[in-house]
């Protein structure tokens, strides 16, 4: 057997979850079963799992691949931005539904809501250090606590996942986001 | 046959509604089939769906019932009052979260997102009426659109319910309420 160099593994990795974002996309968490997984990349169930175990594990990788891109942004120009490049991509809120559809799994199964957490704290982290730098900068409020606003953040990003998930008209979210920003700042 | 009252069948559809809207608390809109509807409720498909049509009515039929019940909280105290609400009724949690489970649905089936929005008007107008009143009695910013601040609030909400169906802490979330209100009011 030829020896596979890292990179070509790399590579084939990212193929495959490229291809099964846009599987996962058009059929919801749930109804991305393995064969459409495997119609989708191309690849047997063999081939896939040799790659990332299982189904669940595939989901969060990618899942993962966005908390990376995102914290980047995040360290960069902060949580808002995150939201405002949403608006600019409509061709990823198909994906962006599979957040909410596994809202009872994260709730329900604590090995599932283990593994997520963990995939998701690249972004946590990340938000944190730019609030407590802004902080430190005198640019945040300060008479509510930096823990609240980050949560405040977070919601706000929620709400915005499932408008743009859901097809609701995106025309005013701009100016919904500069409240948003608006509400954190000291004055 | 005998003559059914018309109290009597509002009490038989209550009753219908209430068990089903634990049915799909427990499964998901999708996993409370017909089947499970059958069983949570006691009747079988064809009594279910003598009094509402079908699966789908039926649960936009228990969405509307919410519409109004929040409706009536915005009048006396605003939208806000609808999120502290949720808060002290844990019970309801797993409810909600068939909301995210038919962001998908709504997006892509036009006739579903219909009904739904006919269904969520109550609601909607009461939003709309209680904001006017207040910018009328001076309490609202007048930096921003009034449109714009409902649909902020409406954002924050959706992420508020994203938050509690996936079982996220809540501890945070009535001072997450007061920046939210802070945001909108005249200071």
């Amino acid at each position: 057997m030829p020896v596979v160099s890292d990179e070509e593994l790399a590579r084939r990795r990212h193929d495959i979850m490229e291809k099964a974002r846009g599987c996962f996309a058009e059929y919801g968490y749930e109804g991305a079963t393995v064969r459409r997984l495997e119609k989708a990349t191309g690849k047997s169930r063999g081939a896939i799992f040799h790659h990332f175990g299982d189904k669940e594990n595939l989901f969060l990788s990618i899942a993962h691949e966005d908390a990376e891109r995102q914290a980047a942004v995040v360290a960069e120009a902060g949580l808002v931005e995150v939201m405002r490049d949403m608006l600019k991509r409509p061709e990823r809120h198909e994906w962006l539904a599979t957040r909410l559809e596994i809202s009872r799994k994260l709730r329900t199964e604590p090995d599932f809501r283990a593994r997520w957490k963990e995939h998701q704290q690249t972004l946590d982290q990340a938000v944190r250090d730019r609030l407590a730098r802004n902080a430190e900068e005198d640019r945040m409020r300060d008479d509510v606590d930096l823990s609240v606003l980050q949560m405040f953040l977070e919601t706000v990003m929620d709400g915005f996942i499932t408008r743009l998930a859901s097809g609701e008209p995106t025309d005013r979210l701009d100016a919904v986001l500069d409240v948003t920003e608006d509400a954190v700042r000291k004055h």
